[in-house]
């Protein structure tokens, strides 16, 4: 792979020859993502991104591609990143990279930074580069041209923009200690690098931004976090607290998701197996359907006692990791928690048990703890496929090396779902850039009303016929007949 | 049926030799309710509800029984209604009124005043009863007693506060109109008779109460209503709202009851049948679960597109009831609204449809509409289930005239599902009572560690182990280990 | 409860002025019994069964009784008894002793000899009475007149003819030994005063019988005993296995009345709950769907490992009851072979554990054991339903006093199963009657194509819309196009 | 691909160099196949098939090598073709011809003739080859050795023998006509070679053989015509009938792979989509449970009423094809018939829906009514997957050609799945191969004792505790402890 420079903006990808499949799999994406479809259908003529640039850090998937090119036909100019060294699909990246009036000599699309199996260096290299819109500023003749708004997931495009200008303002990048992760120590690098090329780069930035839309539960912590410590820097619309996001990509995504990862990884059957979900939340939810679907026998774990009721209630046993741990043949976290699956629970499962993440950082499954095991040897299967030889003489299959292996070893959630999500996300862009009265620094969620909007934008590619009140039941109820039909504290 | 008095106290029952029966019921109910028994444990020596008088109004049923108990084990000096004429479990009243170390000829229980098959006239006197604590007070050597909380379902007692207050500060009680409803008719008559004995009544009753724990959606709504118009007199905790309640009450009790009742009064196989759910709130899902589970094909109707996205992604099909009239044969209704079933669908089922309400009044099915009907005739096949015989020369199968066929046909809610709920309500009580200044006049729902507990205390019932937090895991998500384990705005 | 004879034949029942109730669910179960219906239909005016007298001895429930009102419509004379002492719907069987054109003053329909809740005494001599056709000899001016078909349910029927043959043949009825259980001597009595009376009494019986059609699996078995012995004394056809029946009635209808009858005996919760089922046969498979449906854990036990497979392919946990016994909220056994629930079983279950029998006979719970065991105690909590305190401290809910819960508790199977089931009697009744030539002494299971006409009868009711082959589809899969579709050895 | 000539024993696959990856699945997918592990452990000693030589038809898949090495460990020798020309795993086929202990320069394996995509004449010169044992003759110094077993996937062995002795009877192989299909003039071709080179191969070879064992629904059909017709040349055990792979393989497979090939295919969320189910036998059965699982709403098709009204009572709608045409998403076909999905119905669909097949062969759907349809157009969205754009505008994604999509889109039925049908395959060559007194000509089930014993090899691997009958309850049942469990015609 290298450098291509083909266009007047540069991109990296992996291969732009793969474009015309990634097209193809764009085309068959649209026809399930009646959401975005429907908005450029909607906002098409009137444009109303017009004027955003948007620095996108989100997995480079098909169904981002359509997302990017919906952004695109609503007026935004954007640059794209992954959010994940392993989640970029090669042909989407070059489909979205040539455009779809390009040609793989004259791409005209998108800039994109992104291929499947980045370093971590290279990953943060091509977050940095979706703040660089020097060639956009060449091309328009401009001094300085920077971003007016992120979309991002994980909040690490967020965190760059953060960090960045807390060490401008410091005057200097702070050492790694010993404590320093190995990741946050390339992010130091990072920004030491473009501090002492360009000392007030981040702050510049910070200052032209409008907003972030961000995608997942960690990321939405993080911001709520910044703002509870009044060093949150421009308004952010939490995406992931949308009914239609948090209640669809995370429980409909992954139990679609979840096998579909298993069966490539593996070919493992799971009727009739033993499988254990840790955590009952909607990522936990979707799971275990999925496992049940399947005829798999399911076990849950929770620490919340209100979540492990409804795992009950639901007919799932209920146990903790340890009691059962030597009757699993597959194991699933997602809870977004860290130290979750550790070296003991590894050495406990069955010979051969698969061992999936479906939560968020790697970090949910001790991966650092089973990679320093004396004795444990790990043999690959089949890339983001390993068997790990423990000292107990039995094996465990490692799925994408403890990260997410929807991604890694699936095709991450179907255009269908991630069309609820990225509906949201447009809406929200849409609200930062053109309402930013609204939204002081903060961290907002979607009105009800704008939830509404996406979930109604999906129902006739189902054949969903909705019901309407009458003005006597909206008036009984309380509520306008067009919506929103529910109180702020509805749960679904 | 007389009023019997041989007790001190009056009060007004069926049948006191049912309290055998009764007992023997309350007795396995106790098994099932593990978390009022759990409160019985914990609160029995301190007493928190010392003082507390609680004016209750909610279906005299077996489990209600247990939670009448566990207050008064408490500390607490109770008088009971029910909230629905036909939701009396005899035996329970009589179980009450005895008490557990009373007999049939020396009663020593909980004045109660309710039995199945109430007139509207009766339904009031009882609730008015609930108020009246004269004999308390003549006991206590005292000129006059009143409760100093309401425990209400639905809203009716604390309905009867404020409109008897409202026309005492009037000093009239106004004249029924030609729109008036009939039990609105016998309200203005039982608070006219009211104001004329005692003037100020309702005035003084208002003052003492310290507020009032309520236990559905439409009393909850009601009093979110009053409060906005700057109507409410003392503050108002919202137990609907506990997750443990509308999640679990709502949904796993329908899910109960629904196929019960249906059992009970038709004996007709679900299975391989076309259901109808309206509505797919948690009462919708608990019904649409029960239903597939019993093999039936479900079809589901919403207004809420979110709701209806939901119900697709479940695998349901959602059409409006008019679509697919003609191929139901079991019409369930779930919305919470009113004239959701209206004559022409009456007149369009299949012959001999089963047509149940789980909604809330009878006014979900338009009843009125279905008696005004030319041509159409009542045929009772058994108590609580007629035999509608249409013009159309079909007939449709009417359950419990209308209203809860979950209460009229079956016996409502499992104990243990209505552990979870009226654990809420001890609490919320236990707030009121011993907290005021936290609760200055307002609608509350209950703080989420309050929530966590009443899930915490029906686990082991269940056999669940729960997984708990390490420090480490708990400060990287921000929780303490001891909960409570997520933001309010999470939706379970 | 008193012998009625306002008709010129006897018949007894618990109540004639219970008739009118009866009619009604008579006529709400036709609606739901499509097969029965349509053999009138289509023979009601052939009547094939002309010169039939059947003696019936099958649960005297609703859906018998149309059943009962089919075989009039299609030309039978028929009598009736009850196959189990509690099953009888006491309302059923007036409506059918009064008939359709009857009054209570003057019935006009058929003879039954059935009542809820019969001693074993009266349970065979209402056995006896069924072959009794004096009456109806004496209204024809006949000398005798015996019946010439049983519709039997369990063999009991059968079995009197048969030991009744072989006593007579003896000349003497043998002695009960001490190893004679209770309702053995029953049948000793029985028939020595028959031997008494008659001495050829059964000898005649049997050799104008011109077959059995029978219903169950047990009774099925005893068939093909007794012709396998070569004792066999007239042709049987065994119904049980029909597919129709076999894997409708037994799983379906158990799918059904299962939680049914646990909700009308405990209305406790199943949600949650840990469900342990021993067998999955087609009942355990229709009671571990039921329980599984309502959200309950099931557990299932098994002794034929393809079975077992199947069970744990479904994602059940299978074990042996020992291993799992202290978890165990719901017991159902449902094998057909005796001894599963034992004493120590039963003493290890979680304190008012319910336990319950859709198997067969009761001795599938060792509740002669129970009886026996020192210590225990027995309270009656309602009918049907007993508390028995064991030595351990802990109770079980025994429902039915271990006999079939189904019918004991519930109602049974419901209309639309029980369909299947009998227009699969009626057919093999008037196989036997119209086509004796086919049927040399054996036991015979119905042709395919009568068990698909069975089916294809009860698609419309279901809005079922059956696909029909092309003749070149036909001939390619080697099947006329009208069926019959499968080999004989085909599994569904 | 060039002919590998590098072992003394030809062979022919795509790439040796892929055996190390395909070991490493072998051993994954021996953890799976628990059954055929218990027979090396229990049979590799003995060696039964020690003599036998066993030509192979069967899909080269991961699962088949396991199954061959299994064959060789209890003494037979092997030579493997595929049965489907998409179906062979292109490492598998390495790893069994380099063996456990070979290299890829000095294969120590089975002679293979498999590899992915081959032509319909390569397809039938591999067959050819499994029955030239000429090197093996060669190797052995003997004149001429031929197999004396079969083991089969759909009878095309079976076939290619019997014509070719019926040709060589004849003396000359008939012309092709009009009406003759492209694959069986491929067949004539390769017959008509043979008979030239060797006028009396096929008559030998059908001399030495001891008999087949079959796999398939449509290859024990063909048998039975045979045997029918009075032509079958010798012995077939039908293992497809076996109740642990008709009502596993059928079901748990297709369950299982059937959404793993629309994933690994499409990407398309099943959740909320409508998939209509072409047939509702075990294969059906498995595909309606699948989807459902993953929130699907599913309607199914039938010719048979009886599993037309399975599929009712198991919650689904069922319709004829044309009915709900327009509404499709995912149209599914497991029929084992022809033009079940005919160019009428292509042209209904939704735009852009999924047709898939999993039933036998390419003809369920009219694939050649499809490629000549005027103006149809055929667009490859990547292998396997077609988007064919039709007259109407429209557009539908056909999956492998219209051949079976869980071999072409996925990797086939998984290995546990397997594990069953193939050892009932192994058992039923030892059968023949070591008792073939007991099966003169004829076609023959495995004894339910195996059927059973393949059951309970299973049960380890899955946690299963099987329940044994003690002696009373095994007389009292009449059957003996040990099992069989069942009578012949028992359903499962």
């Amino acid at each position: 792979m290298s450098l291509t420079t083909t266009s007047t903006v540069p991109f990296k990808v992996a291969d732009l020859a793969l474009a015309e499949a990634g097209r193809h799999q764009l085309r068959l994406a649209e026809n399930e993502m009646p959401g975005l479809m429907a908005l450029r259908a909607e906002f098409g003529e009137s444009k109303p991104l017009a004027g955003a640039r948007i620095a996108g850090s989100l997995h480079m998937t098909v169904q981002t591609a359509v997302l990017i090119e919906t952004l695109v036909a609503l007026g935004a100019q954007v640059r794209w990143a992954s959010c994940n060294i392993f989640s970029t699909q090669d042909e989407a990246a070059a489909a979205v990279v040539v455009g779809p009036d390009g040609t793989v000599d004259a791409p005209a699309g998108v800039p994109v930074f992104a291929w499947k199996g980045e370093t971590l260096d290279e990953y943060w290299w091509c977050t940095d580069r979706i703040f660089d819109w020097s060639a956009e500023a060449a091309e328009a003749g401009a001094d300085w041209i920077g971003p007016n708004l992120i979309l991002d997931d994980g909040g690490d495009a967020t965190l760059l923009v953060h960090k960045g200008r807390e060490f401008e303002a410091a005057g200097s990048v702070p050492e790694a200690s010993d404590d320093t992760s190995h990741e946050f120590r390339v992010i130091l690098d990072t920004l030491r690098t473009s501090l002492e090329r360009t000392p007030d780069r981040w702050t510049r930035v910070a200052a032209e931004l409008q907003g972030v839309t961000e995608e997942t539960t960690t990321g939405v912590h993080r911001l709520y976090e910044l703002h509870a410590a009044g060093e949150l820097l421009f308004p952010a619309i939490n995406v992931n607290d949308s009914v239609t996001k948090s209640k669809f990509d995370n429980k409909y995504g992954i139990r679609h998701s979840l096998p579909d990862g298993l069966n490539r990884a593996t070919d493992v059957l799971m009727g009739g197996k033993v499988a254990f979900v840790c955590g009952y939340g909607d990522v936990g939810k979707g799971a275990a359907e999925a496992l049940r679907g399947q005829g798999a026998r399911v076990i849950v774990s929770e620490v919340d006692p209100i979540c492990a009721l409804q795992a009950a209630m639901d007919g799932y046993q209920v146990s903790r990791l340890e009691s059962v741990i030597g009757e699993i043949d597959i194991l699933v976290t997602g809870t977004g928690n860290k130290d979750v699956v550790r070296v003991e629970h590894l050495q406990g499962l069955k010979h051969l048990a698969i061992v999936a993440n479906v939560g968020h950082f790697d970090n949910e499954i001790d991966m650092a703890g089973l990679e320093s095991l004396p004795g444990a040897e790990r043999v690959e299967i089949k890339p983001q496929v390993h068997e790990w030889r423990l000292p107990t003489g039995r094996s465990v299959l490692v799925l994408s090396e403890g990260r997410l292996m929807n991604l890694g070893n699936a095709t991450g959630h179907p255009s269908f779902v991630m069309s609820n999500s990225f509906t949201n996300q447009v809406l929200a862009q849409i609200e930062l850039w053109t309402r930013p009265a609204e939204y002081p620094v903060g961290v907002y969620v979607l009105p009800k009303h704008l939830d509404e909007k996406v979930a109604r934008l999906h129902l006739d590619a189902l054949g969903v016929e909705l019901t309407e009140l009458s003005p006597e039941q909206a008036a009984y109820i309380g509520v306008p007949v067009e919506g929103p039909y529910k109180v702020d504290h509805y749960r679904y």
